[in-house]
């Protein structure tokens, strides 16, 4: 079968059937026709149509090793520095279809299961650990370019530091019981974007400070297993005019509480379970960080790219170019721009083999792009809100410019350089990137993407090299202060 | 008449029926009961009723010295500082209703008519101006509790400092021309503040470097004035769920662009025209400044405190209280809290007479103030989602509570301290007050209430006594470095 | 006798003759003459000499309750807000002399002992302690107008969290045993400003987590005590040159390492030790943070005078003032005294009587300013530096301007609107103040002053009454989301 | 000739005798051995030895295309990136042995003047200008390694926009006539770094917005040229001890205002003069911006290094490394070095030739390195300090160490896992880094080094090639907002 087209991706989700609550019901009728579904999934589809397109097709796929399939090219494990850059160029290629804006692109999670897949050897030989499995189903999704949402936060009960869960019926989900046919989750995760709305959920657990053994364990299921429940949050999509709600009306991706209501998973499907020490080790030595933050990375600064622009075209809309604050705001766009684009050819330039011969961008200096973005992010979002000023707020509908009143907006309204519909247009375009409920969940989902950024900077801090600096100044102690 | 309740608001206001155009079409039918408006006229009903709440009433009206009837409190011209606290509690109680979240209740508008009124005697011996006009307004207004809207912006068409309009029609709104009724204005006028909603509008010149005569002008008319009409930008409102949208559902204002299409100004409506020395002085010498800004900051400081308890509440419900960069989070909140509260009392401790005998609020101090908030506010806005971090987005709605699947919301959305619903709820309150299109919305208005941030920093800057500090460094100079 | 005047205080000083080590020698001869001190001492004389100056003695001293002297206002006890009031103007009058520059001006220690004195019943009926020697020290001080030095921060050995000492020598100062004449102490205390340069040593305990019984303590020693070593820091002066160091060469305090060498405190000088319960409380309970606080909250106040009135003059001298750039940075300027001068004047408004009858000025609002003013002094001395830009490098030498090279330097260093030498003077005095080694030790005490900022935002979220603002979250909660 | 060697250079240097004056007096006797100057010397001599180092030598030098000597490195004319890279490294052994403090190491005016001989070509046929002066110029610094200041400041005598130079006589340096010899020039440039110390002086103009023509010239002459006049600036050497002044008593560079009392220009040294178009030009178009650009990275690199390390140090000698804000301070510096890095290897990346041939770094990316630096580099200072409290300020001198008080130092000065003196070394050196009058001077000397800071990000906004992103948000508006 192989890389998969739009439609394609759409019929097999129609057909799917999962157990999705929203707003209070279950979730009737196809997928992809439901008010609350339909931008995203037919947005993801117009996203799969890419590797179709004889233009890029190219680069959006590679021959499978197993079955000669052209194969989606985010499941390439990487082995060269080309590779990696092959790897880029297809990300952009994603990446700019939304300018950045899906965070839960097919890619995304194709890298996350690729990395998993090229750490297999992580599990060998260790208790309750299948690393057949995961090569069998990362070889599986490949090959059908199955589609996956992934859950790994437990909810949010408690955020002291020395909560530990005593409560008779698990909250956080957890191993209940085993069978001859597999094993048994009860209890909860919380935040899995698209939950529901791909083929398969990819369930794995991290970041927790001590894992209780049988919280630990990583295993795929698809979407419509039994006892398996989306419960969504309130939708962020505005409305389905694509004039009013040009961002939130195809790509708000929905999060959902996923519930494991003593959910079957069959041993084909369990990578390890009950197993503490290799879900600590298996997020922390395997290429999960490397390969997913590079994708991340691209993603983003595709996306700065889309807020530069923004910006440009909220300044040139209202002639305020002439401003020294105005390049003030702009060089700190430009700057964290370059700096991006700068660290991401540092990480690809430094990569280095790992020790089963994947090839890994350079991860220190991800972890400092991984820093650095969700600062930057809030901050630029914040300029173009004091760029555009009151025109942030003054937003007709598409409906209004299609009414009597036309004449009146056209006059009031009209920017500088650009007829009334055409400011409105890029106003109401920043304001659904930053101020909408839409662009708001977006600044969070940055700020949030890899973590607490206080923990992410003492990550950096315990991992960076600092002996060597140290060594330098120990002997300028030594040579020029006696 | 006097003072006015909900009901004779309400009343009033679905009599007029004024052209008020919203998404596309124009607005029939009781004003009240409209969707995008009740929420508003509701609540502004509510704020009308605390006149007449017998626990307050004394300090929300006081008696017309014209009719001896009870009128509200904000149209008592302040003689004393008592005078000027008495006005600080009856904005307070306003204010505290609505957690300081709507911008334009009454006490705001009555405010800066008083301060029009208190300030008549610069139109004295003026041209083409009418202090006897205003004087009456102002009366009228009081004892029929008139409810008003403002508009003083110009369309945002170019922001270039170089920029003259030049357009064979007018696009900012002027005097075209004069009658024995009175004079007739043709163009625009852009964010008006729940324009349309209120029984009068007034209008006013304000803030642009060089008036050109023919926009210089102050009146105020009745919202149902022939040729005016009210284009509503967008509603903010989320939904009619009090749960879902608890702040959206009642405090949106709307903002409308106003247009004047040869609209007739009766004379005794006219409070000047076409003098561009007036219009730039009036908004200088008058007691607008010091006056409104006193009304703003009680509302901000009331707000302030909302968000310190939404904070607080937040962090109670997670139970993150013990770390320390939460601490300095909330100490952030604290300090902005109680820098604006010392600068409201030294504001009114160092109050002064003006030359009519009317008690002004100190007004660098007030300047102080309003160049602080602005940037506190939106800095608070984004600690509260720091605070809330993934809570701020998985956000069930009402109908999920009251649907089969709430047992596994009880179960898995519990916080620390709260069962799940009210969990919920508190997260939704801090969501519609930072992250929701509403919210928003809010941080916009605040960030520029008065103005543009810079511009307000340079109006600091060049009022501020600066030649007594140099004089101390002079001194030290000659005294001590010779 | 009463409050002394420079010359009796000197003569007294140079009498003591203290062990003091300066830059590896003993100090000999003269203190008043040592080119390390006799600026700062000579600058204390004029200080004292402040309360024999007809002009404003009055506002200087007050009528002793004991002797009927005239006694430093600095001792005096208040029991009014009126009484704050006349404290806050002595207070202004010491920082004026010295542009708020000097941080242990007499009337700091006078204000640290009379609070103390002010809390002595905590003492009572406690063990190992002496409420009537701490009275009776008050009294001798105050009668005698002595000069006071502190200490009591403990060696920076190691700042980790779980540190004990575990020496077999002590290294911080500790009670190693006691005698017929009092108690002996071993060890050390660091960063005694002044130490070695006043009548007597206070000697407190303060700050630390876990006392050690031994640690805890509180006396007052003479400077010349026999063991008493002070070990100077290397020194800040720049030179003797008022010109080319207008700072240093008069305020520059110096700060001391304090050995006792099995010091013997005499029981009438003892007022607790070995007890850590006492130790802890006093801190807490007594009038120490609000008394001292208000004190210092002048001092900084007339400091941010003497740096505004620092950057408008350089401002004046290069012609910048039209640049908007600059307006933002006076603005931060002016935002930070006018809001340090409410927080003030609300400290005293809501100053209240503690259970033994003094008034204290409001904590928590001194709190409030004691967290912000570390940070604001910091970036203030920054915008300095940014608007002094290279000029702040280009300085010659009153040499250069007494040789024949000055002709060049008139010429070429002249100002906007002043001379050369005028000009240099300028920058030479912003240059001491934000960076000399004097200027730069004079950012780090004030970030200081109080302990770390970031202990000390933890202090105010944990003091701050945060409840009354959740109860009205939750009842809006109860009233508007059901 | 070739490259010289330290010893060379400081016999050469002693011969010149230029008339420097300091601190009001006229310096006489060996320049290498007065104490305002010998440490600087030294230095520089030290950094010469480095170009016969055994190890690196073939590093440093290259051989001359004229004379098939060794020359030094930094003059080669780059046409690959292997070039570029070899530059780079040459850089890092110069920036190496300072620490990357001394900001005018010989590197840096070579690069300046190779700049300038890559570009000669813009000088071709243009009125008043001399190719092939400055080519010869070139060549005779190459082949003689002479040691360069350059000069190209206006005296700050009024920084308002509007000034205009209007005084009898010059006071910014102005060509007051010509003869058969050459130009003669008289008036002041401010700021020459090294002014005095070096064989030549380099002179040109720059930034400026309105050249007058009779300021718009190049050239360079010995420092000893008749009528030349070098004013130091107070020194900030804090002493002679290395120990106590590690970085000021070695890398004190100086600066002196440069009075040209009549200078006569030979004509062979003059490479253009009266011709403000050429003066334009030329700092825009040739390679100065790229190539100097290139070099100050590299060094400031190496300086964040420097700062890492002593952090680091500081922190593991007082034990803090547990403390989260530490952390968080830390991965602030990371990033920062990180960043530069990631910069600087994109500008070699995308390097490109330019019309004459020669490969210079990508300039928009160098561009954002110089906005970057001169923030982070300050913010870089203000952390050690806040990392280092108050230790920062309790510093004993050498000669302490060496008395008998040395005992209560090692005892009471002692750091978690450092004895006494070596602690005290290392926040000596954090204090020389970051607080001593050096220290702030470097500071102030990095925020400003390419200029205003404010001007530096217009000319990265008005460079920066916005367009492609606004035609992707444009293309996004027409088809996805239809």
């Amino acid at each position: 079968m192989g890389a998969v087209n739009g439609k394609d991706f759409i019929n097999r989700l129609n057909q799917l059937k999962p157990e999705i609550w929203y707003d209070g019901e279950k979730v009737e009728g196809l997928l992809s026709e439901h008010p609350a579904f339909k931008g995203i999934i037919q947005t993801k589809a117009a996203l799969y149509d890419l590797q179709h397109d004889p233009k890029i097709k190219d680069e959006m796929t590679y021959t499978s090793p197993t079955s000669g399939n052209p194969v989606g090219l985010s499941f390439l494990q990487p082995k060269t520095k080309e590779d990696l850059i092959r790897r880029r160029k297809m990300f952009e290629h994603w990446a700019q279809h939304t300018g950045g804006i899906m965070g839960r692109s097919p890619d995304y999670l194709n890298t996350v299961l690729m990395s998993f897949a090229s750490s297999v050897s992580l599990l060998k030989n260790k208790s309750n650990s299948f690393p057949n499995n995961l090569q069998a189903f990362y070889e599986l999704a490949r090959e059908n370019d199955l589609s996956l949402a992934h859950t790994f936060v437990a909810p949010q009960v408690n955020r002291s530091q020395i909560y530990i869960e005593n409560s008779e019926e698990p909250i956080a989900a957890k191993v209940i019981g085993k069978n001859e046919e597999g094993i048994i989750i009860k209890g909860a995760r919380v935040l899995a974007t698209q939950g529901g709305l791909t083929d398969e959920l990819l369930v794995f657990s991290v970041g927790k400070f001590l894992f209780n053994e049988d919280e630990a364990f990583a295993f795929s299921i698809p979407s419509n297993t039994k006892g398996l429940k989306f419960i969504c949050r309130d939708t962020f999509i505005g409305g389905q005019s694509a004039f009013d709600h040009p961002l939130s009306s195809r790509y708000e991706e929905m999060d959902s509480i996923v519930v494991f209501d003593n959910v079957l998973v069959p041993w084909n499907r369990v990578f390890y379970y009950n197993n503490d020490e290799v879900a600590e080790d298996f997020i922390i030595k395997s290429s999960f960080h490397p390969f997913a933050k590079h994708q991340v990375m691209v993603r983003q600064i595709v996306k700065l790219e889309f807020i530069l622009g923004v910006a440009e075209l909220l300044i040139e809309t209202i002639n305020v170019s002439e401003y020294q604050h105005i390049h003030e705001k702009m060089s700190e766009i430009i700057i964290g721009l370059e700096t991006m684009r700068a660290l991401l050819e540092k990480a690809e330039n430094h990569a280095s083999l790992d020790e089963w011969g994947y090839m890994r961008p350079d991860i220190n200096t991800l972890m400092v792009a991984g820093n650095l973005f969700p600062k930057i992010y809030s901050r630029f979002t914040e300029i173009i809100q004091q760029i555009g000023a009151s025109g942030m707020i003054t937003l007709p509908t598409e409906k209004a410019f299609h009414s009597t009143i036309r004449t009146d907006l056209d006059r009031y309204l009209q920017g500088a350089t650009k007829p009334a519909e055409e400011r409105v247009k890029i106003f109401r375009l920043a304001w659904d990137l930053t101020m909408s409920s839409f662009g708001t969940r977006q600044t969070q989902y940055e700020r949030y993407f890899f973590g607490d950024p206080i923990r992410l900077s003492s990550e950096l801090y315990n991992a960076y090299p600092k002996s060597e600096y140290v060594k330098v100044i120990s002997n300028f102690l030594k040579n020029h202060m006696n």
